[in-house]
């Protein structure tokens, strides 16, 4: 009999075992797996495109591979799932998969107008007019256009970005009207050809387990597509140390995590510009907020000193990214806002909640929490700010508790005070109503500590109250455990 | 018989014909045109590398092949002489030869000790201390490399550049010393691990048909190295004209022609450091001249403009770049400095002749002349210059005279005065000394124009003599034309 392999599918992180030989898409459908093969699985359509993980433990590419794929995708392990086949334990990233995921949703609900002030604009140019001679010398393209951007916008403009030059060059761009982008710290940024007034804005949010994206127009200050999907770097590892770890351990680490956070990013705008048919040249800035690690990975910045003490971020004040810098798929010179972080552990997501909240503003003492796989905690008011940041997920799902669980079937999902026996009640999560609880999730967690200190078994000071029902003491009699579910 | 098709070996320029299913190996052999293969034609030791134009008329790319190249050079066009067969007409580049052709020669005897005062200098860190915290608040890695620089350079130091700071980031960084590269203007553009004092500056000179460069000790101010090669875009066209129609005609002609000449200029300085035991991280900063088109190409501007009135350049200042911005093997953030243009026509290169010869500083008129492909001529003294440009090679070997032709074999090369006749003398180019002259080449053009002047025949307006031996005269009686060789 064949020897078997495990098959780990991603971002589902469910795993299938199969004989050598057997097709990706002959694994994937072993588990209910779904693959699109619109050719049957002839290798013609290219529909079932997966990323593998080691290349080398599936068949050499085949005739119909080479030709779907380009050198670049070859590079990136990309392969057809009907054409692969299995002769080692493999990693199968889906693609299409990303964006569908049950984590995602929840974090596009942020529609509506917000004030707005953008740092860039579009500035409209008629055909090109030939330029005049000063001192009966001709100026140089550069010069000439920022010279007619500047009477037209009415403020000085000027023409630098490498990526807006090259742009100005093109034949393209002596054939009619052209489109001039300008920031206004940074100049021209991209040169479009033709009247192009569209301006819009995205604001992406990196989180360690989730990316999400907002499409802004710049004209209305309405937010007017989102979407959400998977980090795929969640395949190598859940959390930020296990990320920062990778990047030591492998010498390919951080290009590899750089650039798939960045194809999921592309992934994002490409799916918001199309659902206003827009297209990704409408795109006139991008700002970026993720914690320092999420930051510093997407930058290409080894976040090797966030692992090491004294834990400090390569750079804590905001940068100016070129979008080619990083490979966003925009025009080479837009804009990429880099959020400032505040320490190795308190990132940009965190400046982005206080710059909304303006605690900095109130009187009032003000708590901000911020709950994903990190979750950062900032308190202060006009007076000053403090801000700080622990792990979350692993915390409440489980480092340092016997029972934690993520919040799938079988998890005490909510505890809840019963009025009538003033002890707890809790349910559990699945369809079945008498399914048994064999741990306790995040949620249920935060219940549970809200329901012992309403049932007076947790004390002020974070003590058990010895004598209570359910709590139970050490040697010394010192109350050090409670059980929620004899 | 099989159809025969024309094989174009560059850069010797020289054709072929072959049968279908003749491999380039077998084909390079018919002329004479020696690869090198250590394996025997087996497919193994890749060492008959070229790079074919168009692809498709070739077998397609076997299994040795697919091993040998990485998925990159197999987007550039390379193949294995001996596995490529040939389906059609091809042009194959040898790239091993592109350093040993003739025109390449002479180009490299610009050795010496210059004058110096470069705008780089490198400052050695000892293994990294710990930073203070300022007013209970750490610094970013960036600011405390900063900080320490500033206090042993004994000025103001600053790290901005984002390949400065990616290098910073990496592991090896925090292992012991490490040596900054710092730019008095763009601040630190490299951080090298351990303790590397030496520091080279590269000269690159761009010419439409050769390239050059010198690699400069900068605690000496003494060229240490020197390489030459012929400029592999010479494939695509003998004169600018010619390379801006290209990319004018192709889609991904400037592509193609940008990347190959970095490629050129990566293999050169590549030799260059080796020949001195250095290395390319070695480079602190790359000069790079040309004629305008050149340095367009080189910096990714599409030349466009510079062949539609009025022959405008994109940017006719100077421009620091970043080495990885247009692909050299050197440190990412390293400075190109490209020496600034003077017109569409009358380029860095020009410059540079001027900014050596110093016409500016003299009282007595000057003329400069710069005969290449293009040549340029800049007359003038300390109260202003004239430069101007024109087509040089296509001029003195072609264009306009009705026997001109290149300095090979049957060419007059050289016109005398024959003091005993009063009339002139001329020799031919050739290993046989009764080789008869076939055409005339540049050299022996402006000999005969001397030769002609002394002889009183060609007058200094510019006119013919009538009546003077060998010259014809036109219907009307005036001089047109002069027989030299009867």
């Amino acid at each position: 009999m064949a020897e078997h392999y495990k098959i780990t599918f991603e971002p589902m992180g469910v795993q299938a075992k199969a004989p050598a030989g057997t097709s990706i898409y002959e694994a994937a459908g072993i588990i209910n797996i779904p693959l699109r093969a619109d050719c049957g699985g002839k290798g013609l359509c290219g529909k079932c495109r997966v990323i593998v993980d080691p290349p080398h433990n599936l068949s050499a590419l085949t005739e119909s591979e080479l030709g779907i794929f380009s050198p670049d995708e070859i590079k990136r392990s990309y392969r057809l799932a009907c054409q692969a086949q299995i002769q080692g334990d493999v990693t199968i990233t889906i693609p299409e998969q990303m964006a569908d995921s049950r984590e995602a949703r929840g974090k596009t609900g942020l529609r509506g107008k917000y004030p707005f002030d953008p740092m860039v604009e579009r500035i409209g140019l008629q055909k090109d007019e030939l330029p005049e001679p000063k001192d009966g010398i001709l100026a140089d393209g550069a010069s000439w256009v920022a010279e007619r951007a500047t009477r037209v916008a009415g403020h000085e403009v000027f023409i630098e970005d490498l990526g807006a030059l090259r742009q100005l060059s093109r034949p393209e761009a002596y054939e009619g009207e052209i489109t001039l982008v300008n920031h206004l710290k940074r100049g021209i940024t991209a040169v479009i050809p033709g009247n192009k007034s569209r301006s819009l804005g995205l604001a992406v949010d990196v989180g360690t387990t989730t990316l999400a994206a907002y499409l802004c127009d710049f004209h209305t200050g309405e937010v007017i597509a989102s979407s959400a999907s998977v980090n795929p770097q969640r395949r190598y590892g859940e959390d930020v140390i296990s990320r920062i770890a990778m990047t030591d351990n492998r010498e390919d680490g951080l290009a590899i995590l750089q650039q798939i956070v960045v194809e999921g990013i592309n992934y994002l705008l490409g799916r918001c510009v199309e659902e206003v048919g827009a297209s990704a040249e409408d795109i006139d800035e991008v700002t970026l907020v993720g914690n320092t690690t999420m930051e510093q990975i997407f930058i290409g910045f080894h976040p090797h000193g966030l692992g090491v003490w004294p834990y400090l971020p390569v750079l804590s004040s905001p940068r100016d990214l070129r979008a080619e810098e990083v490979g966003l798929n925009l025009n080479p010179g837009t804009n990429v806002y880099l959020f400032p972080v505040i320490s190795g552990f308190v990132g940009g997501d965190t400046v982005g909640a206080i710059l909304a909240e303006k605690p900095f503003l109130r009187d009032e003492m003000c708590l901000i929490v911020d709950i994903g796989t990190n979750g950062e905690l900032v308190l202060g008011n006009r007076d000053g700010l403090w801000a700080t940041s622990c792990a979350t997920g692993p915390a409440l799902e489980g480092a340092q508790i016997s029972c934690g669980m993520r919040a799938v079937s079988g998890a005490i999902h909510k505890v809840e005070l019963d009025s009538r026996t003033g002890g707890p009640t809790w349910s559990v999560l699945g369809d079945d109503e008498n399914i048994p609880p064999v741990g306790i999730c995040g949620s249920g967690l935060i219940d549970a500590i809200a329901v012992m200190r309403k049932m007076g078994v947790l004390l002020p000071n974070g003590r058990l109250k010895e004598g209570m029902p359910g709590v139970i003491c050490d040697e010394n009699g010192v109350g050090r455990e409670y059980v929620l579910v004899p």
